[in-house]
């Protein structure tokens, strides 16, 4: 589509060309020749975007979309920021798309705010539709306490980390093989550490860890495992327990978090007839650190700072690749309602109705011809994907009534004028979804 | 507020340096040294914005702009935004804000699309609440007409023109001596341009002109005025006649309009006590202009476009200073309800209700505290700008309800616990507004 987007530049700049030509008063061959190549360019752009009603451009960054593309980003970018919203955050614009928990030391209990940012990642996962998901947590303190009873020495903490983290693509073996051919720990440390990080599961994989007798010695394991327990204790009262897997392999960003880490991953959905298989993987994370903001605290204690961001580049292919295998049409206006007559000479009572509907705050439109075949109008809203048709007729005039047509089912119903905006509203409110 | 950013940054990078020293494990008295610049940056720096619970990070470019400004700018987006939406947008990303109309030749039957342009400005500027306004209409062919039967130069037409355009500034008496003494035009041919251009009406001016014995001569300002007769008839339609003045010194991008144009002013308000007083001028604009797609005509017509373009970096000042001049507190989250108990041990249910209101759609937020004192939770809301409390305690618990407190006028009632969400949402619903 970056394609369309270079084409369409080039026919800009030669429409330029043949005015600019045009006001020099150049030869008319000269004009004819570059208007030819304009055709020609236009030619290449093909119909599927001509029939454009209003175009609105908005202020974000060089043009790189296409209206069904930007359609598609608005779409999701809707989603997360509302979810955002709904957890009171506040706006600022960055290059980059993260969320930030950041205020003064001592203000927080342990977990209240990890959990919320857990909440934040399922409400949005599931509100995107797009497919199941499952969100791995771990604890950087649980994997150096791990690594330490293991015998793992110091200086190999963060090499044998980035092994770990292998996991959920390579198999153990290939991992072990990593750890004592590339990286020289001995087996028996290897095996040892495979005993933990094969494991995962629920809150009873905490518990049964906090019962395990090397791992309970160890201080900061102790203290990442009562954590997580008391973590989990708030997601099953956030109703998220069962999307939550505490995961021993979870290694991730162990340079920047210091305590619970998160990794959300979509699972492989089964491929629909048709369906292009959907790849898997990580489409948001976080996790906490000590902040920077710590060192103001007048008596010197660390400040828990959650972070979490979320893979919008990646969660936009997915929902265009899903869009296309379902070869699924994406709207690229909101408009719910059309408004048209059935016979001619009926233009100012679609003036004067469109405008009522725009006051009342329905996206409208209308087509801008003074007499339009019924046929095109209903036509127009099948291309454009508009659900609802009012139709105004000599007798629903008299009567006092609108023919409201359903595009889909081609069911017509009479409305009072009165109740128009209400039922437009009605048939057109749903939830907030991408797919 | 830019150089708040700036301050933002200095923190920023001086925080980085501390904790590079502190890897590198530098002297205790190097480090004291760097941590004492960092809290003097941080002092100046001030607590004002300093409590943000969540900061949402949206990639929109590089970060100019305080929480409060986003604010402002994302409300005010908003409302046209949803205004561009209603009457079927599509959204492209550019670094331009126009709007255009775009399509095949002859869809489109005379001033149809003109009046709906004028009447998404009129959407706009009543609902951005920033003031009276008025558009000023002409019409470039009257322009051309009028300027033909006055006996100005073909050659002068253009300078005359931007002479013409300043009488919105100065003095007719001014605009003559340019015209005269500057760009060497006849008085008397000055004086016949001045017995238009001080003129401005309705449809009744129209009406008026239509029968004046010599424009009514000249084909082009015949077409134009016919035009705006037509055009008339649909704002009447609209209900927006009142908001526009036709204006024969409106003379503005005649290099790129063929036809209709127009500018949306504000008028200057009475200064409210306390209230500076704010700039008149243009805040949006627009026009035909017969588009480059006129020459895929296979007919070879032309092709009526519109453009409309809307001065939100004006605007985006316009109302920054209303709100500063009536002190007005810009709320930088949109949290409608906070979490809140009267008693200790209740964060499990506070932990419950809150998760429960996310569900529904409801913004909303807890403290981070497991047993925050109620004064605290109440405060928070005053400085945060939250209009609701809903209070979890022992006996409201065991009477199935909650206690829904105003923060505003202090009114406590309480809502049983399954009409909670219908009643934060009635209470907290309402019309999209900047001020």
């Amino acid at each position: 589509m970056a394609e369309r987007a270079a084409l369409e530049e080039l026919v800009r700049l030669q429409g330029e060309r043949v005015r600019g030509l045009k006001q020099q008063k150049a030869s008319s061959e000269q004009i004819e020749e570059e208007v030819a190549k304009l055709l020609k360019l236009k030619a290449q752009l093909g119909p599927d975007e001509g029939k454009q009603k209003f175009v609105l451009k908005t202020p974000k960054g060089t043009r790189d979309y296409s209206p069904r593309q930007m359609a598609v980003r608005e779409k999701v970018f809707n989603v997360i920021i509302s979810c955002f919203k709904r957890h009171g955050a506040e706006v600022i614009d960055t290059p980059v798309f993260e969320l930030k928990d950041f205020d003064i030391a001592g203000q927080f209990d342990p977990m209240i705010p990890d959990a919320e940012c857990l909440k934040i990642m399922c409400e949005i996962l599931s509100s995107l539709q797009i497919g199941d998901f499952l969100v791995k947590v771990n604890d950087r303190r649980i994997l150096d306490g791990m690594f330490a009873i293991c015998g793992v020495p110091d200086s190999k903490f963060r090499t044998i980390c980035s092994s770990v983290d292998k996991l959920d693509k390579v198999s153990w073996e290939e991992v072990k093989n990593e750890m004592v051919g590339e990286k020289g720990l001995a087996p028996e440390v290897a095996d040892h550490i495979g005993d933990y990080v094969q494991q995962h599961g629920g809150v009873s994989l905490v518990e049964q860890l906090l019962q395990d007798p090397k791992l309970s010695q160890n201080k900061q394991a102790l203290e990442g495992l009562g954590d997580l327990k008391l973590l989990f204790e708030y997601l099953t009262l956030f109703g998220i327990a069962d999307k939550i897997s505490f995961d021993l392999s979870l290694a991730r960003g162990l340079d920047y978090y210091t305590g619970v880490i998160y990794e959300a991953v979509l699972l492989q959905t089964p491929v629909q007839p048709g369906e292009e298989p959907l790849g898997v993987g990580s489409v948001a994370a976080g996790g906490r650190y000590d902040g920077l903001v710590g060192m103001f605290d007048p008596k010197g204690r660390k400040v828990p700072c959650v972070g979490l961001s979320i893979g919008v580049e990646r969660i936009f292919s997915i929902v265009e690749q899903r869009l296309e295998a379902l070869e699924e049409k994406v709207r690229t206006t909101e408009t719910q309602v059309l408004v048209a007559s059935a016979q001619k000479r009926l233009l100012e009572e679609r003036l004067k109705l469109v405008s009522e509907l725009w006051d009342a705050g329905i996206k409208a439109e209308l087509l801008y011809k003074k007499n339009p075949k019924l046929l095109n109008q209903l036509q127009y809203c099948e291309e454009a994907g508009i659900p609802l048709v009012a139709i105004i007729g000599e007798q629903e005039l008299k009567d006092g009534v609108i023919k409201l047509r359903s595009v889909a089912s081609r069911e017509e119903v009479d409305v009072r004028r009165e109740d128009l905006v209400e039922e437009i509203k009605r048939r057109t409110s749903q939830p907030l979804c991408v797919c």
